[in-house]
C-alpha cells in the first residue's frame, strides 16, 4: 500500500471500488468539478433523462388525461421500490407523497391523536430545523409543548440524556436518524426501543440517512418516518419525500389532511371523507407525476448498487477523508465535527474552521463544491454513488494548499445575519 | 351565416377565432383526437419540452447544487405571473406551493384559527370532494361544523339558500369559483360580500376557473384562495399548485404547517420559528422545481391569450355546444346539466344521460375524449386555448350519432362503487 498521504493510495482505492463504474450512469457535464454536495442534491441519472423526456412528450403530450391509468399507481410502486430495496421495510408500507415538511405534519399530527392524554414532544435542539418548526407549530396548535433535549453538535444525541427526557407524558419522539450537520448516526433500534418504553410513537426523519446507510425500519420496530429524495436517491431538486407508516398502524391512525387521494374510491366522489385502507391514507392531492418519475430512476440506481455497498463506500470515504483532514487540516486549525467512529455517522462529515464560509468560498472558485453550515462548519458529502477517493484526496489537498497560503482570508466574511 | 347546424358554421367560427393558431404552440401528436378534458389535464405547450430539457440538463445536471440561487425565487416569480396577469391579484399575493388539498387545508385552518369565537365552516354540499374532505377534517380537529348549503348540481349556488346559513358562528365560507360538475360560476364578489356582511373570511377555489374567467380577486374583496395549474394553465400531470392571501391580511394569518421555506431568514438555521414577512409564510417544504417550470411555460401562454379572449372564447365554445345539444341531444335523452347563461357558468359544459358511463366509453372509441362524473354526466371541457369549434361539432355529431345507433349500448354498465 502507498503512502496514505500520497495521491497514488487513492488511486489503488479507487482502482479497488466496486462502485467505481456508477458514476457513468450519471451525467458528469464538468469531469474536473468535484461536487461534494451530493447529500444536498445528488447528480442527475442518464437514465432520468430520457424518462422524463417519455413521461412529458408520450405520456403527457400524447397521452393526456389516459395516462392516468398508469400514473395511478406511481406513488405507492416507486415509494414499494424506496421501501423494499432500501429501507428494509415492507410492501404497502412506504409511499410518495407532498414534501418531507408536510409529511412530518402528517405523522406527527397523526401520533398526538393517537396519544391524546400526553401532552409532550420530545426531539433534540440540533434536529434538522424544519423538524423543529412543524413539531413547535403543532405542540401550539394542540396545546402541547417540545421537549427540545440537548444534543452534542458534532457527536450526536446522548441516549442517557434522551432517556431522561422521556416519561409517561410523551407521545412522540421525533429524530433525525442521520443528523443533517455532524452526521451523526443514531442507533434506530435502541432509540425506538426507548420511545416505545416509554409508551411513545417513534417517527424518524430519514433524509441524510435513506441511500447512504441501513435503516432497519421493520427490524427496528419503528413507527413512523419520513424523507426526503433529492439527495442520495438523485430525484432532483425538489423531488416529492416519502412517508413510512408500519404496517399495524396504518388503519389506526389518522393523519389530519383529508385529500381525495386518501379517500377510499376516489372516484366515487363521495361527499364524506371515508379513509382509504392501508398507507393510501397517507397521500393527499394529486401526486407530482413528473417528480415521482424521477424518483423513480434515481431508486432504482440505488437499489442497484447495493445498500450494503453503498454503505461500506460510504464509510470508506468519509474515514479517508477524516484521515486526511486530521493529517493536513488539524494543523491548520480545523477540527473533524463528525462521530470519528465510521460506523456512528452517515456519508458526510463537517469540518469545523472560524473561516468556514471563506474557505467554502475559495474551494468552489478551485473547483470544489461543498456545502456550508452554521456555525462555520465545511460540510462534506462524498456520495458513495458517485464520489471516487481521488475526488476527496483533491479536495482537501486544495483545501489544504488554500489556507496554507491563507487565499481564504480574501474572501469577504460570511454576510449578517438576521437573528 | 350557414344554418347553425351545419359544421360549416363551426368552420366560419374557426376562421374569426383571434386564438386559433395558439393549438400550434402545443404539441399535438394525434391532430384527429377531439380532447374535451382540458378541464382535467391541460395540453402540452412545445415550450414546456425545451424548458424542462434545460431545467434538467443544464440547471440540475450541470448547474447542480448551484442552481438553487435561480430556483429560490421560483415559487414567488410564478406566483406573480399567475396572480397578476390571470388572477387580479397584486405583486406578493400568489405563490406556487403544495396541492390545491394542501393548501387549502393550510388557508381554511390559517382562517379557523383567526375567528377564534366562530365554530362554523360554511360549504356547500356539491363542492369537490377534496375541498369537502379537508374542511370536514378541519372541523374534526378544531371541534368546529361544517354547514354544508344545498346546491343544485346543475345550476349552483342559490345566494338566497347561501344568505340564510351566514350568521355570527361563521368563522369562514369556503366555496369553488366555477363548480367542478355542472360549471356554474359563482358571482365572486356579491358572494364575498355575504362572507364579510356576517363577519367571515371567504376561501375561493379556483381550480375550476383560473385561465378560463376573470378572477376579479383584488376587486371582490376576497381574503384567501387556492387552484392547481394541471388544468387550463397546463402544468402537467400534477404540476404545484398556488395559494392567494390577500396583501393586508398575510402578517395577520399563521398557517399551520410550520416549514423551513416559510421562515424568516432560512439558511441561519434558527432553531425556533420566525414566520417569514408577507405570501412566503405560506410557503411550507422544498418546492418541486421542475414541475415549477412547467407552470411557468403554461401560465405565460395563458397570459400571452389574453383572459378577456380567452373568456370569449369559452364562452363562445360552451354556448356552441349547448345550443348543439339542444339541438340533437335533447331528443336522445340528454339533459344540459349546467347553467345555460354563458356569464353564469366557466369553460366546461356537462351533458346528463341514464347511460352517460357508456357513451363515454364509445366517445373514447370514436376519437373523442370527455370526462364522466358521477352520477351519470358527461363532463366536456372545450379549452378556450387549443380547442376549435369545429372539434365541438365532430365531438356531438359523433355522440349524436353513436346514440342514434344504440352503439353505446353495447359498452358495459358502469363499474359498481362501493358506496
Amino acid at each position: 500500500m502507498p503512502n496514505p498521504y500520497q495521491r497514488a493510495r487513492a488511486e489503488a482505492l479507487d482502482a479497488a471500488d466496486p462502485l467505481s463504474s456508477f458514476v457513468d450512469r450519471f451525467v458528469v457535464a464538468e469531469p474536473d468539478l468535484i461536487y461534494l454536495d451530493g447529500n444536498s442534491l445528488g447528480r442527475l441519472p442518464r437514465a432520468t433523462v430520457d424518462r422524463l423526456g417519455h413521461a412529458v412528450t408520450e405520456e403527457w403530450g400524447r397521452g393526456l388525461i389516459r395516462s392516468w391509468s398508469d400514473w395511478m399507481g406511481l406513488s405507492r410502486r416507486v415509494g414499494d421500490l424506496i421501501g423494499t430495496r432500501i429501507l428494509s421495510a415492507r410492501p404497502g408500507e412506504v409511499v410518495i407523497s407532498d414534501s418531507t415538511t408536510v409529511n412530518l405534519y402528517k405523522l406527527a399530527a397523526a401520533a398526538l391523536d393517537a396519544r391524546p392524554d400526553r401532552r409532550v414532544i420530545v426531539t433534540d435542539d440540533d434536529n434538522f430545523p424544519t423538524d423543529l418548526y412543524v413539531l413547535a407549530g403543532l405542540a401550539a396548535a394542540h396545546g402541547c409543548t417540545v421537549r427540545r433535549v440537548p444534543a452534542d453538535p458534532d457527536r450526536g444525541l446522548d441516549p442517557g440524556v434522551l432517556r431522561a427526557a422521556l416519561d409517561e407524558d410523551v407521545a412522540l419522539l421525533s429524530l433525525s436518524h442521520v443528523a443533517y450537520r455532524s452526521g451523526a448516526l443514531a442507533d434506530m433500534a435502541a432509540v425506538t426501543r426507548l420511545a416505545h418504553d416509554a409508551g411513545a410513537l417513534m417517527l424518524w426523519d430519514l433524509c441524510h440517512s435513506v441511500g447512504a446507510v441501513p435503516v432497519p425500519l421493520t427490524d427496528s420496530g419503528a413507527d413512523l418516518a419520513v424523507g426526503c429524495t433529492y439527495k442520495y436517491l438523485n430525484g432532483g431538486p425538489g423531488s416529492p419525500a416519502f412517508l413510512y407508516v408500519r404496517s399495524e398502524l396504518q388503519d389506526q391512525l389518522r393523519q389530519p389532511i383529508w385529500g381525495w387521494f386518501g379517500q377510499a374510491d376516489q372516484f366515487q366522489m363521495a361527499r364524506d371523507h371515508t379513509p382509504a385502507p392501508g398507507i393510501d391514507h397517507f397521500l393527499v392531492g394529486t401526486p407530482p407525476v413528473l417528480q415521482t418519475y424521477a424518483v423513480e430512476q434515481g431508486a432504482a440506481l440505488v437499489a442497484e448498487a447495493g445498500l450494503d455497498r453503498l454503505h461500506a463506500k460510504g464509510m470508506a470515504l468519509t474515514s479517508y477523508l477524516v484521515e486526511l483532514a486530521d493529517e493536513w487540516l488539524a494543523p491548520l486549525g480545523f477540527r473533524v465535527a463528525s462521530p470519528r467512529d465510521p460506523a456512528h455517522r452517515g456519508s458526510h462529515v463537517s469540518l469545523h474552521h472560524p473561516a468556514a464560509w471563506q474557505c467554502s468560498q475559495a474551494l468552489i472558485d478551485r473547483g470544489v463544491i461543498p456545502d456550508y453550515r452554521t456555525p462555520e462548519r465545511l460540510r462534506l458529502g462524498p456520495a458513495p454513488l458517485t464520489t471516487s477517493f481521488t475526488q476527496v484526496w483533491d479536495a482537501l489537498d486544495r483545501l489544504r494548499r488554500l489556507v496554507e497560503a491563507g487565499e481564504h482570508l480574501r474572501y469577504p466574511a460570511e454576510p449578517a445575519r438576521v437573528t
